[in-house]
């Protein structure tokens, strides 16, 4: 008899569950425990002393819900994105005070957008082919959707039949109407606007009891699985939680995952929607702040605003969401202690308490070396980075061979960045986009963000002719991605990965392996040997794009002192100036340039004859959107070409004390002793002392003994200094 | 009979302190005192504990005392800096611990210089008319002597009369004799290298009880008093402590004046050496800090490198100095703690133990709005740093209106600079050198430090003709200096100053007045009304360098974008990039560009025509020696023309929330409503509300009654917003 009450009421449960409000962001359950805390930890307080005096200062007035007019950054948009902010955090008040003057608040916004939305059409401001209707896009309108679902949701104990039925019908199902007939190949697409736009239809769903809702949002129009929020958890991560789009977006997407699986999970705990595909949620949130500098920014994989970092919304509310379902990781708290606030529910709790207890917290989050693969399979390639040092002496070298990364990709297959200290070194120019800066077209992405920005010149790896990766061309770049050969990351003195590539160009091979040592006397340097292989003569364009001021280069150069011109005409050339070139010689060619209070210097085999470009950016930008940075571009023409680079950090210049130490390069030669299809072995001259690194180019078994000149060895390479393997 | 005994005593006190030793850095009572300290502290133990450490490790080996070889940055250079610190460190060790071994390190030393230094000639490397013999320049020499006259009156105790005899006649007397013979006329200038040459004389003087040496550093080689030491208190500050050549160099003269100024207090109290001049060295000292932004970089007035603060071991040595010599001033605690270091004198005990124990260091030094005469009689024009704000939210406006700075002037007369928030917004160039960086030129200065950042261009005033001031010529610039025509600081949220200039152009009247505004809802804002007459036609180029990303401009212009060539071919116009030009007419000219987290636009009457050109440093640079910095440049053609401009501080962006406020200037039109010899009014129209400004020119009694059009007012200016004075 029990046995069989207690299946019944398992039976019953999620009908029960169902009817239950609040549910979005937190259950009542949930609510009277956060009550209970409220005061009690620091950061808890001022996250809800904040959040009530933005609220507080509305209670009682008239707030505006205006008919759509204005792009990004107009007053309409900025009031609506402000709107849904406020019901949101208004019903969190209502169930954490009781007050109902919040729930009120909440209420008559509602019947606000209940009687403007049925009168909606395509926003006038609209450009793309997913318009919205509150907002000028409709990834917008599936941020209003998510907040005004929840807050909804947060209220819906206060509400008549008739306000209910007013608010659902009015405000609400116009726009899911809209998303899922309208706009449906949009809402199935598998993207991370579609993330949005399911979250936003699944938590209306919710919040309204809308079977229908849910299973489209969960399941795709066609609700068969094949699209929804299932299969975009299922198909936009790699399975160690790679974004292909980068991590710039992977925060961006991880919002509206977060929260509506919160959702589900209190809706339908059974559907273990956090334990889903081995945790992929928790896997994307630790691979996104693997790729983080140290002070907090994104790595600008494709395209990325810079300044962007980790203590943005969508990353507090992904911490405090998952610290609740995926248990305390006290590795994120350096992450959640520079965000400095957080969620008003029992992870932001958690957090709060330890963040005011633990007085151990470091300051830096824990970065390791990593690699990730790209792909939902995991075989699409990936990225690997380096790391090397402590604290805020910390190095991280960045190898790219992943897809291309959807409509946000930037065409830079076997790319790769430098950070040190804190500092970008060899860089990428991120994203042309003033984004929250109405001045510059609205905030949206600029005609240079494609044009430049997204163009291999860009980027610090091979351009074949003048012409980008795939021709610049998504369609075809979307096909193919780059491949690892090997790697080894488990000494820290020699980390080495190797990565191919074969269709960015016709009947051209890429392959480009990076070293990065640490010597004795804790030298750090990066050895990189990238061979292009053609059936036909090339121009091949190596650039290092850097940040610092040049100091030194061990070549001579003919400046354009009265004159610039730009470098080329297409595909990224026409927004560089040619500043000097050189002509260069059976060298090894050199440049040092300060950045801080380090020197860097790269030293560049020219085995035969080749040009130094030295350039920078900014030319044809007739509305200064562009920042003006250096370039170094190695140019050389033939069939096969090695570009055999070494990349050191040394030195120290303090400005204060007006003293360098250690302000010269040590490489004093390069040469290539052996380069072929088995072997490529190359020998580089540090003062009395020679680093020799060879490796075999088309086996890479770990147990294979390879010999080539004198040297022999087991596995793909082998590094040796100073007579002694590293 | 005791009156006579005191008497008597009194009269011999000087002679037996005379052989007292140690006597310059510290006395025997004073290193006691010390010596009971040294663990009581955190900052004082830590200080101690780098000294020690870096003594340590030369205890037991044979420091190198090679033969002069070297320039700057090379290694008989840097060897013979760090032996006379070596020296002095272990000499102070000697005294701290009573270990002989610190003593016997400082003698092999000397004793070796005792050897080579009758050996010298000029110095291989030397170019300049004050060659060294150690190195390569005699201001070296003299530091040299300073440091190892303090490190042998250290020691003396030590050492017998033999070995005394030895170092006197060898290491100290052939450098002597080459600054008080061969160099006798440098030795005796009105120069910040000489307060280096006599402190040295004068430490080896005391150092060696020689009162010739003595002598000819306090009053001159001919003892005359015209020359020497206390001459160069008197002759190198303007009453008020600003020297002419500006902050970077009060920096560095600051150093020899402390450490001589307390030896001489030591060896003879009555000559109340800190006293002298009205306490002019701590006057010095705090108009030099005044004159530093919030992250203590010293203003660029004048010949500057931007990098260098205020925790500087000058200001280190200056501010422990002083805080014995002139009493504790709280108001150093937030740069001693800065500094991070401290002295092991008297000085530093006390500040490591206020460090220690102060748990209310303000985080910024005390800024304040301060005008300073230059001059050594105050005549001579002087500086106007008008401040608004606290902490981190400091704005400064830098008004110069000096003489000329000696061989380290700018030709900027009437030149503004702003800073805000800590950053640098209306810059000047400062120093193009690479200090401590041997590849550029061994650290000195660039040619392009004259050529371009010494030119009129390179600064925020007044360019006739294309021409800088005086022609760019030192020699007639020194024979001039601007003047202020009135001021007012009492009032925050009016500064005002107003200065002009007459002779930098011929026959033409230069005159600018600077209103620093802080209108309601906290709105700062500057109106800067520069008038010039001329009794020709000539073309007027008014620039501001500005530092951050152009965001919008209200003009039409004319973009160079796949061409750049020059914007002139002389006084520093060919190492400007004309990037874009506009022809304006009848308008209000607006730009805005954003630095960091704000927005900041300039606003610029144009009555009649003019042409406006955004440019940027960089050209005919073929050692790539600038930085590429924007600048807008308004250039207009007449006799008579007014600039009016209103720059405003306004708005904020946050790249992490990706939202801005406040964007747009709130200037709306600006018009010239009288502009005669008697007055200038001026209206600024903003937003629905008025702004009205009215001066006048030629009489700036305070109680002097005027009227222009409809407004009456009294004194020299009247500002009015919406209808009521502020």
């Amino acid at each position: 008899m029990k046995g069989l009450l207690k299946i019944i009421f398992l039976l019953l449960l999620p009908v029960l569950m169902q009817a239950q409000h609040p549910v979005t962001f937190f259950t009542k359950t949930e609510a009277v425990s956060v009550k209970a805390s409220l005061l009690k930890y620091p950061l808890l307080k001022s996250s809800y002393t904040d959040l009530k005096k933005d609220v507080d200062q509305w209670i009682g007035k008239d707030v505006d819900v205006p008919f759509p007019k204005d792009p990004a950054g107009g007053y309409t948009h900025d009031k609506h994105k402000a709107n849904y902010t406020l019901m949101f955090n208004s019903g969190v008040l209502y169930n954490l005070t009781g007050d109902v003057k919040y729930a009120k608040l909440v209420k008559d916004m509602m019947l606000k957008y209940a009687a403007l939305n049925p009168t909606l059409k395509n926003h006038p401001e609209a450009t793309s082919s997913s318009p919205g209707r509150i907002f000028w896009q409709a990834l917008n309108d599936a941020n209003w959707m998510v907040y005004t679902g929840m807050a909804y949701d947060l209220i819906y104990n206060s509400l008549t039949s008739a306000e209910r039925k007013k608010i659902e019908d009015g405000a609400f199902k116009p726009e899911v109407d809209f998303f899922t007939h309208d706009l449906k190949d949009w809402f199935n697409l598998i993207h991370n606007h579609a993330v949005w736009a399911t979250a936003g239809v699944g938590m209306i769903g919710i919040a309204t009891n809308n079977q229908d809702y849910i299973d489209m949002a969960l399941y795709g129009t066609e609700k068969d699985g094949k699209r929804g929020f299932i299969a975009l958890m299922d198909n936009l991560f790699s399975p160690d939680g790679y974004y292909t789009e980068g991590p710039y977006y992977t925060r961006y997407a991880i919002l509206p995952y977060a929260v509506f699986a919160n959702a589900l999970n209190n809706w339908k705990p059974s559907l273990k929607i956090f334990q889903h595909r081995n945790s992929i949620l928790q896997k994307a949130l630790l691979t996104c702040l693997q790729q983080t500098n140290i002070d907090g920014t994104f790595f600008p994989f494709n395209d990325a605003l810079k300044e962007k970092d980790f203590t943005s919304n969508e990353l507090v509310v992904a911490i405090n969401t998952f610290w609740k379902a995926y248990g305390a990781d006290k590795n994120l708290l350096p992450v959640a202690k520079k965000q400095n606030r957080v969620m008003l529910s029992s992870g932001g709790v958690a957090i709060a308490a330890e963040l005011a207890t633990n007085k151990n917290i470091p300051a830096y989050y824990n970065y390791k070396t990593f690699e990730s693969t790209d792909g939902v399979k995991g075989d699409e390639g990936g990225i690997s980075v380096f790391r090397n040092g402590k604290g805020q002496d910390l190095t991280s070298l960045l190898y790219k061979y992943t897809a291309h990364g959807l409509s946000h990709g930037h065409y830079d297959k076997l790319g790769i960045m430098l950070y040190d200290k804190g500092n970008e070194i060899l860089t990428n120019y991120g994203s042309v986009r003033f984004i929250g800066v109405e001045q510059k077209y609205g905030g949206r992405y600029l005609a240079e963000n494609k044009a430049y920005a997204g163009q291999t010149i860009a980027h610090n790896t091979i351009v074949v002719d003048e012409t980008s990766h795939f021709n610049g061309k998504e369609s075809i770049a979307e096909n193919f991605h780059s491949d690892k050969l090997f790697s080894s990351i488990s000494n820290p003195t020699v980390q080495v990965v190797a990565a191919k590539e074969d269709n960015a160009y016709k009947n051209t091979h890429m392959q480009r392996t990076l070293y990065m040592l640490e010597l004795p006397e804790n030298k750090k340097m990066i050895v990189d040997l990238f061979n292009v292989e053609s059936d036909k003569e090339h121009q091949y364009d190596l650039p290092f794009q850097y940040n610092g001021h040049l100091i030194n280069t061990s070549f001579k150069y003919k400046a354009n002192t009265d004159k610039q011109e730009t470098l080329g005409n297409k595909n990224g050339y026409q927004y560089i100036w040619n500043e000097a070139e050189a002509k260069v010689e059976n060298t090894t060619a050199q440049i040092t340039f300060l950045n801080d209070r380090s020197y860097y210097s790269i030293s560049s085999l020219i085995d035969g004859s080749a040009k130094i470009f030295l350039t920078r950016t900014g030319a044809n930008d007739p509305d200064f959107n562009l920042r003006h940075e250096p370039a170094m571009i190695i140019r050389k023409n033939g069939k096969n070409q090695s570009f055999i680079n070494v990349i050191e950090i040394h030195g120290n210049f303090d400005p204060v004390y007006e003293f360098s130490s250690n302000a010269y390069p040590s490489v004093k030669e390069i040469k290539l002793l052996q380069q072929d299809e088995n072997y490529t072995v190359a020998e580089v001259s540090l003062g009395d002392k020679k680093l020799i690194i060879a490796q075999c180019n088309k086996n890479f078994d770990t147990k294979q003994v390879h010999s080539a000149g004198t040297l022999n060895w087991t596995g793909p390479f082998v590094v040796i200094y100073d007579g002694k393997i590293l």
